[in-house]
């Protein structure tokens, strides 16, 4: 099969002569149509962050949209043809990935690949970091720093969505003006880690959950933005791994600092979120209450100009490679 | 009534002259026979952690064994005579103490006042954040610094009874033969904060819970220390309240930091603690699974040496004061 191949040093070259992968019992073989790049692929590419056991090292790719092309043994609910879409722990720059049947969701009605393939990371970080980890439900509030990325323009609308007060920060007006399109209440402009006391203009009793995706010294900051029994949920560290962290905060507000990640997560796991995906996140796609946020759409072949915009932190939303 | 007052210069002195409560509706009068000391009422004195609101802001105390004495109209689970136990905002350092029916517990059965006084705040705290808040459970281990004291020495009997491994720390080998007996696996001396090798030696999947008691540069080898999706609960900072962590192992071990006080919890969470008091823990006390830790019992008039002691961090187990 086609499939964008990373070598040891970092290099990506386009193969025809891949060996296409088998469905096993339980499993589905899916025609990738799209897929989309995340910055684990960045970070994977860099030698530092080896993909899991149960993916193939030499392919990147987290998410993808495509047809069923064929099934394993005792396959019940999937049929060839069917358009699905999902989270695979690497591999989907690709014509092919297998995925067990559980681990995967019907696209919703009517939505082409290319959008397809810019929801599962994106809207399933967001909505299982900041709802069922970080309990965000309505009437609360909620703050999504990098506001403008994959995750955060889809915290944004899941937030809206679901009847929580959004307050977004982003690092430019640009970026700030479009994800304020996409629903957030109030915008704010973050230059150097400082927008506690902002947000506190905003929101004088503190905000209930922080979908964290900077990390560095913005954990800080989010203790003090926080409101009692307010949870930060920790998704990404572009900003630096290192925190100081005022544990006399966290007693007193009897705060939760929690991290996670979905890559890394047991089958049972990665089943319960494809669940949520089909159940919780296909409907509000279908009723037009969730959108997919695209940067750009590219060809597989076009990759590495992908990740070199990642890079840049240019766009607002997701970048799609066509495949 | 009689009553221990503090002055605004950290004075304590035995009146003899204090006003006493009277129980509104669904309130009660509990005839204070004893009550215990705390590391907040030391906090408290020095100023540095006044009463909430709903407290005498003069009379320390948060913890009491008595008897009912009188009744507030509409109270109907409690009779006058009856020998109960549990937490107040404040104001035990008392012949009297008014709580709301509901926030109370009966005392274990055939427990003297002494060794009833000695367990609210030590058992609570201990079941509250490693059990409710942590997740302790069968199987799991956890880790309880500060093993020796109040609350520590509740964690690793409670630990203990409900079937999970206990890791305990403590600064003496002294303690930690005491700890050791109470039922704690494993014990381990720390006296430079640097403990995480010593348990992963133990327990090389790292541990479940950290019931940390501590604080300060105790918490980033915790976060060494912890199992993937490990739960380090904050209850106490003596070790101090500025943290350096490793944002990278939270995210990758899917770790939860959370803070934890009884204090200045709301009504109708501090009438669940009590639920957990009789429910939970007074049937441990009856099998004998769970028993009273007491450093020293003496009377109320002598807080102040209790108080000198308590900051000697000499004992082992509560210091209880009789009334």
């Amino acid at each position: 099969m086609r499939a964008m191949q990373t070598d040891e040093h970092g290099g990506l070259r386009l193969r025809t002569d891949m060996p296409t992968p088998e469905p096993g019992v339980g499993q589905v073989r899916v025609r990738v149509r799209a897929t989309a790049v995340n910055r684990a692929d960045l970070m994977q590419r860099a030698g530092s962050y080896p993909a899991p056991a149960d993916a193939p090292a030499d392919i990147l790719g987290l998410e993808y949209a495509g047809e069923v092309d064929a099934l394993g043994s005792c396959v019940k609910e999937v049929a060839v043809g069917q358009r699905v879409f999902g989270l695979v722990g690497g591999g989907s720059y690709a014509e092919y990935v297998v995925v067990p049947e559980r681990a995967l969701s019907p696209m919703p009605e009517g939505m082409s690949f290319e959008d397809a393939a810019a929801l599962p990371e994106a809207f399933l970080t967001a909505y299982d970091a900041m709802v069922s980890q970080g309990g965000l439900a309505a009437g609360m509030c909620v703050l999504v720093h990098a506001a403008a990325s994959g995750v955060g323009t889809a915290a944004v609308q899941i937030a809206r969505a679901i009847g929580a007060q959004v307050i977004a920060t982003a690092r430019t007006e640009e970026k700030l003006a479009q994800v304020k399109a996409l629903g957030a209440d109030h915008v704010i402009c973050v230059q150097d880690a400082s927008f506690a006391e902002r947000v506190l203009a905003v929101r004088p009793a503190g905000v209930d959950v922080v979908l964290e995706l900077v990390g560095g010294n913005y954990v800080s900051e989010d203790l003090r933005a926080l409101a009692p029994l307010g949870r930060i949920v920790l998704v990404g560290l572009v900003g630096g791994r290192a925190a100081e962290i005022d544990l006399g905060l966290v007693l007193k507000k009897r705060a939760r600092v929690m991290g996670t990640v979905l890559r890394a997560r047991p089958l049972e796991e990665k089943i319960a979120i494809h669940q949520v995906l089909k159940r919780q996140l296909v409907p509000l796609f279908e009723r037009g209450l969730l959108v997919p946020v695209i940067d750009q759409v590219l060809e597989l072949a076009d990759a590495d100009a992908a990740h070199q915009r990642m890079k840049q932190n240019l766009g607002t939303g997701k970048l799609v490679l066509r495949v």
